[in-house]
């Protein structure tokens, strides 16, 4: 949405001399930004951005660099941080923890067809195999817990038979054992526009700011809502199946993984109805002119309670 | 000269299973390798440099490995060595030990200009400047130990004057106090064709097998000697200024490395005097043919040594 931190030239010149980055050629503020304030920086060494991290903190933060360090270092194509002289990753500018990671090619798919969704599920299955070697923790700080408290604060905002759904469905939710779910490092977040596509190839996996450890079928469930749902908010048979088919190629997907798809469907529709609703009714500053709709996932999670049986391989 | 292991399709795909690359699309062996084996293998995540590492062992190879991928992750565009699935760069493949890297963009320039010797000057720097937080060491397999037992295989074929000129350069350079020089990771070969670039900017450097911890103005000299130097063997004025000043933007070259300047540039042409007379004189099995001439590294040292000053900043 924004620059939320303006950074001047020579600020940013005398910042990049911890790097071994070379010259500063060019740099532009990202408009797109709605956590974090991200230049674009164009060194004698290559194409950076720069990310000042305007909410996550210095504690929170290392998680998810030594994530992107590793995953672009298994071949993901993601954004790798550059370490400074001290060999650390994050930084500070104005104040702001602050890093430099590549800059990768591609742009959004935002209307994909069946071999996007069959590309996207074989990177998704890639990227959690890579990170079975991952040692680092974290918990989903969008789980139950969240769940429960964010639902309490947006009901107020409902129609009595939304909050019916709500209640019903964090209740369904809570008698699942996704743990005993295959559980790895997850994204968590892939969307259409957080998957670069450089032609037929996926040229970047970005924005990995709420990676965390959960079941990975959660992960494929995310990505499927977004990424093969019609305009009507049912999932595209063809779309899913090809998504799953691909994933299934690279990382097979085992039978309490069927047992437990349409559950993780629900789950991936509420996560976002939820968050949709908060950001809606309770926006932070200057955050309510983006607030996406929540009425989309409510449909999708309405379609997935509707379904007597899902979409499978 | 050659790809001396052959690697099909099917052991290709098979291999990459130990990596989170995706599906092989295609592969072709490099034609100009010289002490391995290459091969370029583009997936479905991107395009890669495989190697079959014909002598180096597995004892030797995790140093370089580890050297590139640190000088990557500082923003050095070298080939960054992909990890496997056990978190491992160095593999495997038709009993050869073997890796796979990024590869990167752009040509090799073998006439450069002025502003070249300053690109690569302010690369090298930089290169010095990453490594200094690289903490494995590799003593100098070319230094002076080698330099004495290679000087008395190949004094046989030499002329006597020759003969007399190597003997009284190892003797000075064995008078010499190196050591007291500022000491890092040094490339030692970043001769024309290990430098690509792509446009004006440097897109890679490569060969990174004779990388040792040793003098940073030993690294300058060995540049020096090939990127600045006239058809006559003779250094450039221009060309050594230009990139001596801006490996001193990046790198201040201290007092006591003008004092070694002299002495460090004959040392650079003594040491690729001696390894052409040796590759020349006592080829290994099929290297004959790609023999350089060591004339020319000859007709450099007797430049230098002929020399009351040496150009600098």
């Amino acid at each position: 949405m924004a620059v939320f931190t303006n950074v001047s030239e020579v600020e940013l010149s005398i910042w990049l001399r911890e790097f071994s980055l070379g010259q500063l050629i060019e740099f532009q503020g990202i408009a797109s930004g709605i956590e974090n304030t991200n230049y674009f920086v164009t060194t004698s060494n290559g194409k950076f951005v720069l990310t000042l991290f305007e909410k996550l903190t210095e504690r929170e933060l290392p998680f998810y660099l030594n994530l992107m360090a590793h995953l672009a270092r298994h071949g993901i194509p993601c954004p790798a941080p550059v370490a400074n002289r001290e060999d650390r990753y994050l930084g500070r500018i104005k104040s702001k923890p602050a890093c430099i990671v590549s800059r990768l090619a591609g742009q959004s798919q935002m209307q994909p067809e069946v071999r996007h969704c069959a590309t996207v599920g074989a990177m998704l299955g890639q990227m959690h195999i890579a990170g079975i070697s991952f040692t680092e923790k974290m918990q989903n700080p969008r789980g139950e817990e969240w769940r429960t408290a964010t639902a309490s604060q947006v009901k107020q905002f409902l129609t009595s038979e939304e909050a019916n759904i709500l209640d019903n469905e964090i209740a369904f939710q809570a008698s699942q054992r996704q743990n005993e779910l295959p559980q790895g490092i997850i994204h968590a977040d892939l969307f259409r526009d957080n998957v670069l596509f450089d032609g037929e190839r996926i040229g970047g996996l970005i924005d990995f700011y709420f990676a965390c450890s959960d079941a990975l079928l959660y992960d494929v469930a995310i990505t499927v809502n977004d990424w093969c749902v019609d305009g009507n908010g049912k999932l595209n048979h063809e779309k899913t199946q090809a998504l799953l088919h691909a994933y299934d190629a690279v990382r097979p997907l085992e039978k309490n993984e069927q047992k437990m798809w349409l559950p993780t469907l629900r789950k991936a529709a509420l996560r976002f109805w939820l968050s949709r609703l908060y950001d809606l009714h309770k926006p932070r500053d200057g955050e309510l002119v983006h607030a996406h709709n929540p009425d989309q996932f409510k449909t999708i999670l309405l379609h997935h309670i509707g379904s007597s049986e899902a979409i499978w391989l």
